[in-house]
């Protein structure tokens, strides 16, 4: 079987390594975007510690009007603090369930060997001695509280940052598209890498930590390690769930009475929930996106890990096969930093159509470098064969068949991309179509947007598919695991491209509150409809990944459950099936009934302001931004609660009441379902906003006579943007979370089931 | 193990007789609604041929009103004629592609031997000597054309009857409530128990027939028998989808003309498409349901049988057991004629408010007594201990355990048309929130409906999902084939339910073009919106026994491909699971959309009319009914086409390239994914027409302050209720068929996929 080319000492350094240069590379990109200013003079009330001095702004009409810094500065203050504070608030009760579900863990897995602290044979290697459950038990809580705390760290740094680059992308815009662009796409950058690089670290130096008990019982050390990407779930449940109700309790309300009911553009500081709006972007599509993907990161190398442990990589201790999956992130790491450069420095943008291909540049750039980078992290990281667990027996595997997994998960991510890219832009034709269908009301746009979202689920469907029949074949599940990191290998581009997104859609909210030109208005604006189609890929990305990972951490769960089978033609197993693929039903009726009762407080209070505050409609008072950001920060904790318990609850109930035959239907059932409506969710939300900019542009002679802003198909259009609004950012990104974390958590708990599990059906 | 009490000469009495009570029951209600004079004068133009005379009318004011019975008269004829032209066309499509089918079943199966004519070994008995492939192919085709043709059948005659009682229910409206709910009731059971005897006589009759080539070898007998579901399924899928997008496309069309845009009452004769939208009622709602239905029951007892037949019941050739499922229907309708005599005989309806306890206490009598039906059935007709086939082994069964299979199969159909009332009809909150959430515009009432109805998937899931678990348990696939049986054994009383629904609907539209009075029309309102709830709840029935049918059917197609198991965790089951669980959204993008563009090409003839017809609108000239009928069919014919070839071509696509294995996968995928999308679909549809209805009857405190008609919450609602028009009669009762569909198709072609099939597989 051979070891891998490269030995355990390089393999030691080059992952830390890659990581530093990845975090070195964030921090450089932070410093580029700090050195626009955000202060005309002084030590101004509100303004930020770094740097001093206009002399950047010079180039244009209105550069130095000191008074539109001033309110900049102002506006980005009262968002990062409304971010800040919900990002506080949120993490307190989130702690609560952290400790309490840190606790549970302990004890259910502690109790698989009744608190035995004594060494026992391995599950998979009986002749060989392991560690106790009750020291699984220990590394697997605190890994999952690691994981935790990296992802909030994750989500909160990204939040951080959004809010610190959003004025100043406004600011840049004044000196034309081409800088904004790269003051917003610096900003994304700093996102993407500081968590791709962080992930990895954490992950790397526990690895190695947890070493120093399990010594070299692998199998003991990446069973404890899952923990991890548990944590990191369970806090992106949170993120995605909360920051979801959030932002779109927000938008929903602001449009529904700005738009709507009293006819002022949208992002109008007349609006008093203008900035729960904008905070709400930076607290659902920043922080609850940055930590999805962490999680899925973290889920995948933690899947590839489990099954790899239990192969010869594992069984012959080589640790840089073992390794494997963090290779591919460091590579990754390297891959991202070069293809960054492409966007920000190598060219330049000029115009405002340039816009969009840069970013899809970005993604093809990625991928073909990263399919270079994966074929050489093959042929050095692991033997040319070598073998790979799969439900009982061990399986012959080559390197180039690892390498064709890893590279079909990565391709069929950039597919995904383009075909949401084609159903979700305004530049094809099946946006233009639904623009169309506005002409005979809102109706109509609702039918052909529904339509479109089902119809946009066909080809990723086929791509997951297809990656999924290559590297099952392959390589069983380690394939999947490592088709799903090929997926994610670009993780920091992807993430740096959609970082971009919210933070050019406040850029423009913020140049509308400000004040500025129309002008500007009109880059601003040029920016964002470029980032909704990116946010749209971005969602894309994490869905098929999610399917991939949810599949591999699947496996590895009924690996880790001894079922050797789950065989459909059984009644447990066909009843977790049909009630799995129900879960994702109720798990939407729960997040959009959220958004719905959230956007109706707001849509009084805002009602509420117009009606008693008096010359608010005349812009001679403000109003009261404070008092929305509370209601959208209430309602997101309150209402995150009932669908986090759902999805935490189910494996635990039907592991423990069911057993474990039931929840690998429920796994499979939930698994394909959720995924069908999260891209269709997606998908038709990001089209309605789309079809509705198509309008606003007014860019072709066909958009022209549906337009112009207020007309009959523009109403219609905005409905149809309103009902999209929870459907793209709240419940269907929510829905990966769902598969992989009801995933995540059989696998930690599965020891615990396949022991004291199926309490039902001993009884009867 | 015994045989049945009851002798075979006793059972083959005792099926045909019970249909031809069934048959003669339908004939006797039909001569009491024929009883209702439709004419005025003799030989009035355009007058039914039955009776003269109309000494009935004379109780209320208006009853001698010649002028209004003539026109009652000539609108019914012309929806008639319009419904009789449309199927007419349909059908000869249709028939092309069944001949076509045909041809291809025999070919098919024929092959499975190389067109052999002698007879080989039995498929499961190898020591026995069955008829040869050919024969099976032969009959098959046969049964296939008779399942065809008795549907048809079942929906014309369905049609037929619902276009003669429409007119009378509403001059039976002038007399009271409870007269014209006698009407609208007896018409729909005439429906449905001739749809229910004809289904079981003709399925009997061929058995019988059969028998004669067949002889003892009841394996290829009925093996052969399982094209009629077949037949009847694929006739199914054309009219339900064919005239799911009629009627839709003329309803969508006419309301978005009518109602928003010239503020004209629903039903308006000045509508140029009102009458096609009445005609779809028929064609949609009675005809399609009809076939539907009636292939639910063709299938399920099919799957019953053809497993019975390699279960003891077959080996042993106990042929009263072997036809359990056949006395079960015979009971049924004995059963379903003593429940409908308690509408119609036993008890008057005197107000509004007791319409919808009525029909609710129909369903709760049919199961009460049927549940005793079962019993006795149960006891007489299979002896008290045999063996099921089950993947390969033999299963002990006690009778007390198939009683309960059917058992909880009924019951579960009880609780899923319940909890589909709760969720659809406006006497409770679920609605009411609905109707609520249009006070802040039509988004919010889009996004609560939605997520209605994603809520009210999660009961019915879990009645269904016990009913598979306690009849897969106690008796395999044989179980969940007669729990389907069960749930479809009240059809009858069901489908008049059903078919009541759609000639209220007919009947408000006949009085409102007639120009009758407020009063009435209010009487034939409250009908209808009793109607809408009991259409949901068929719906309800039709979505329930389909999944447990397809699911039975997809036993039955495993045991005949020789599977043994279908194992989640080999890829070539998986891609299918999630490619299958794509196939619900694929089908509803194509229907959805394709109702989307009819719609709006009857939305530009509307358009055309009243801008073209001189004093069309001031109701001096009469609209061209005939282009508006002429657009729905065309579009109808047209659109059906791609839907109907994806659910035909993909179980033979993925059967001849991908094989069996794969094949189960994608029938699983479908079956859990399709189910839930069927069931919100259907009930957000249920719930948006009855939220519009809701503030438009005003009822209620609440009520009123949403309303009245033409309020902004009332437009809101409008815009849904259009929106859920698609869903709930076109895409969602479609995807019942899809899923039976696939199922049946795949065990047809078991044979042939199990000798030739995975093509793709074998080459590389």
């Amino acid at each position: 079987m051979g070891a891998a080319l490269l030995s355990q000492f390089a393999t030691e350094i080059f992952v830390p390594v890659c990581a530093v240069i990845g975090i070195v590379f964030s921090l450089v990109q932070w410093v580029l975007v700090s050195r626009v200013k955000l202060t005309s003079e002084r030590h101004a009330p509100g303004s930020n510690k770094n740097g001093y001095g206009d002399s950047l702004i010079e180039e244009e009409e209105g550069l130095n009007d000191h008074n539109v810094v001033t309110k900049c500065a102002e506006i980005q203050n009262a968002i990062s603090e409304g971010a800040t504070s919900f990002l506080f608030t949120e993490y307190q009760y989130v702690g609560v369930f952290m400790i309490a579900f840190a606790i549970l863990i302990f004890l259910f897995l502690g109790s698989v060997e009744g608190f035995s602290s004594k060494s026992q044979p391995c599950t998979y290697d009986k002749e060989k001695m392991c560690k106790p459950a009750i020291g699984t038990a220990l590394f697997s809580t605190i890994a999952f509280l690691l994981g935790a705390i990296t992802s909030v760290l994750s989500g909160f740094l990204g939040m951080k940052i959004a809010t610190y680059a959003n004025a100043r992308t406004t600011l840049e815009a004044r000196k034309g598209v081409g800088k904004a662009f790269i003051v917003a796409f610096r900003s994304g950058a700093v996102m993407g890498f500081l968590l791709a690089a962080n992930g990895l670290l954490v992950l790397y130096v526990a690895i190695n930590l947890f070493k120093l008990y399990y010594g070299d019982d692998w199998e003991g050390l990446f069973e404890a390690i899952t923990g991890y990407g548990l944590g990191g779930s369970s806090m992106a449940l949170f993120g995605r769930v909360g920051g979801g109700i959030y932002t779109k309790a927000a938008d929903v309300g602001a449009d529904l009475v700005g738009k709507v009911e009293r006819n002022i553009p949208e992002d109008d500081p007349r609006n008093p929930a203008v900035i729960a709006d904008n905070v709400g972007d930076n607290v659902g599509d920043i922080a609850g996106m940055g930590s999805d993907l962490f999680g899925s990161y973290a889920e995948s190398s933690c899947a590839a890990l489990v099954v790899a442990s239990i192969s010869s990589f594992g069984v012959n201790h080589d640790f840089t096969a073992m390794m494997y999956p963090l290779l591919i992130s460091s590579v990754g790491i390297l891959v991202c930093l070069i293809t960054t450069l492409f966007a920000t420095d190598f060219f330049e943008i000029k115009g405002v159509n340039e816009i969009e291909p840069a970013l899809k540049k970005q993604l093809i750039i990625s991928t073909v470098i990263m399919t270079v980078g994966i074929a050489f992290v093959t042929w050095i990281g692991v033997p040319s064969s070598f073998t790979i667990y799969n439900f009982g027996d061990q399986k012959v595997v080559k390197n180039w068949q690892l390498f064709l997994c890893v590279g079909v998960g990565l391709w069929a991510g950039l597919i995904i991309g383009f075909v949401t890219e084609y159903y979700t832009s305004n530049a094809y034709s099946p946006v233009q179509d639904v623009a169309d269908s506005c002409r005979t009301g809102a109706a109509t746009n609702v039918i052909f947007g529904l339509a479109l979202g089902y119809k946009s689920v066909i080809i990723p469907i086929f791509a997951i598919a297809i990656s999924i029949f290559v590297s099952f074949s392959f390589a069983a599940m380690y394939g999947i695991a490592v088709a799903a990191l090929g997926m994610l290998s670009t993780i920091a581009t992807g993430l740096a491209i959609d970082a971009y997104g919210p933070i050019s859609d406040n850029a423009g909210g913020i140049a509308e509150m400000a004040g500025m030109s129309h002008r500007i208005r009109e880059r601003t604006d040029a920016l964002d409809a470029a980032g909704n189609t990116t946010a749209a890929i971005g969602k894309g990305f994490a869905i098929g990944s999610a399917a991939l990972v949810s599949l591999a951490l699947f496996g590895a769960f009924v690996s880790r459950a001894a079922i050797t089978t789950v065989d459909v033609l059984t009644p447990k197993v066909f009843i977790g099936l049909i009630v799995g693929a129900m879960l994702p039903y109720w798990f939407s009726a729960m997040t959009m009934k959220s958004v719905g009762s959230a956007a109706l407080k707001m849509v009084e209070e805002v009602r509420r302001q117009f009606n008693t505050i008096p010359g608010l409609m005349e812009g001679l008072a403000k109003p009261d931004y404070a008092t929305c950001v509370k209601i959208s920060t209430d309602a997101s904790i309150k209402e995150m609660i009932p669908p986090g318990a759902l999805v935490m609850l189910t494996p635990l109930i039907v592991g423990i009441f069911f057993g474990v035959e039931t929840l690998a239907g429920v796994l499979a059932g939930a698994l394909v379902s959720g995924v069908q409506i999260a891209i269709s969710a997606s998908n038709t939300g990001g089209a309605w906003d789309n079809a509705k900019k198509y309008i606003e542009a007014g860019a072709s002679e066909h958009a022209r006579t549906l337009g112009p802003k207020g007309s009959d198909p523009h109403k219609a259009a905005v409905i149809g943007d309103t009902i999209g609004d929870p459907l793209k950012d709240t419940s269907g990104p929510s829905l990966n979370i769902l598969i992989k974390l009801m995933a995540v958590e059989s696998l930690v708990f599965a020891p615990f089931f396949a022991t004291h599990g199926g309490l039902l059906f001993k009884i009867f």
